[in-house]
């Protein structure tokens, strides 16, 4: 693929399920050919970190020899912690590109904020650089990735083939069917949804109670314009992010009201 | 104060610099007269813990004898498990508000991702009870919460005063300085910044690299409508949050170039 005056493309690869995971070996797999590609990952499962990052211990990093013919990293730390490292320390430059995943397990809807997959993409789009998180929906490690190889390559091809923006942020989850049930590639809001949790209260030998967080996913959104309907009719989400948060219509609101009623501190 | 028909409300108190620090003994002081107030908080620091939840270990919480007249929990884990164990174990039902801080050191601007004190806000806000984060421009454990005290019982004597959304996520932080100085609380949008990271590398004694994270906060937002810009101009900035990332602007963008190429997947 021509690109930047023939060129080919730096494609940052990370993951949040660690360095050795079938998924970052299929995510490497389907985009070998389009660039030169570096894997800068966790070197243990890190699913459900979300956006931390490691302040009060140091990072080891380490080369591994896991994907022939490309550079590769094992890091100590968070998904985030990755990114942050490669950039600062591994990288002559900002890549052109970062790809996370591709998860085990869904993304879609509020899991965008529990993720470590779509953090370290977010983390590569404050850096500036264009990032995709992608998602297979399904948990085994044993899981078939041939379809979610073909939709990876499909999606990079189309990102890398014109200019993005910098802030470019794209959460997409992959339904787990055969490529032939896959209906086509949805571009959606997230799905309103959350988790009831139920914590698992257990006593250890010693009689003292503990706790493992368990939860129901729960959709609450009834749109047809969601992440969540798109899965459930076999089409590949594409939900663009954003890292402003600022809840820009309430922010309207609340200037209105608070101006009505100023508030002096006192 | 009355709320709903004379019932004083349920506040949930949190943290992330743990169940000890004197940023949260602060914000108890500031509105225990306010409501019935429950603390559930971690155990020990977790700055930097973004949106982190505790999966591959189990919990543990235990009751300490912090507040004079208040009940109080420790939890093993994240402030994010905090509110989920507070939510699903403690409380009978959702309390009428949550208040996470007072964090030593700022959360504006992009600082909202990583932030702990803001996860277990966000949290909260995912299930459906109003929320703020207050975090004050001081790291030290000596710092003086006299003024701050006053800015968050203004803060939350207001947003009581009337119903609020049950998605209603602010994150609210405070100039360091003397209260006569400070000149009023402004509503304002997440500024646009970064952090500029510098590992230090170091050996250890048998001569192996570590790495510890630093970096240099960047604003990289010129508006006036931020709030860096209120922090700087000694103002209180209140930053209204959305738990739905959806970039609307782009996804309007995608959907007309991916309409217009569709894109087949094979």
């Amino acid at each position: 693929m021509n690109y930047k005056n023939g060129q080919l493309p730096t494609i940052l690869i990370t993951n949040d399920d660690g360095v050795t995971a079938p998924g970052i070996k299929n995510l490497v797999e389907a985009v070998k050919d389009l660039g030169n590609l570096i894997v800068v990952a966790p070197d243990k499962p890190q699913s459900g970190m979300g956006h931390a990052i490691t302040i009060g211990n140091p990072l080891r990093m380490n080369q591994v020899y896991l994907f022939e013919g490309i550079e590769a990293w094992q890091i100590s730390g968070t998904p985030v912690d990755c990114v942050k490292l490669a950039v600062d320390k591994l990288l002559q430059g900002k890549p052109d590109i970062c790809l996370s995943g591709i998860n085990h397990g869904a993304n879609h809807s509020i899991n965008v904020i529990y993720s470590g997959t779509m953090s370290a993409a977010m983390e590569a789009s404050i850096e500036g650089i264009p990032s995709i998180g992608f998602s297979l929906m399904e948990y085994g490690m044993e899981a078939d990735f041939s379809a979610s190889r073909e939709v990876v390559r499909t999606v990079v091809k189309k990102i890398l083939a014109q200019p993005q923006p910098d802030h470019l942020l794209l959460n997409v989850n992959i339904p787990y069917v055969s490529i032939d049930e896959i209906k086509g590639i949805k571009i959606c809001r997230q799905a309103f949804a959350k988790y009831r949790e139920e914590f698992d209260e257990r006593r250890d030998p010693h009689g003292r109670k503990y706790y493992w967080l368990t939860g129901e996913f729960l959709n609450l959104d009834t749109g047809n314009d969601t992440d969540v309907w798109a899965l459930q009719n076999n089409y590949v989400s594409v939900v663009p992010v954003s890292i402003d948060f600022t809840d820009h219509k309430l922010k309207a609101q609340l200037e209105k009201k608070w101006v009505d009623n100023p508030i002096p501190v006192s």
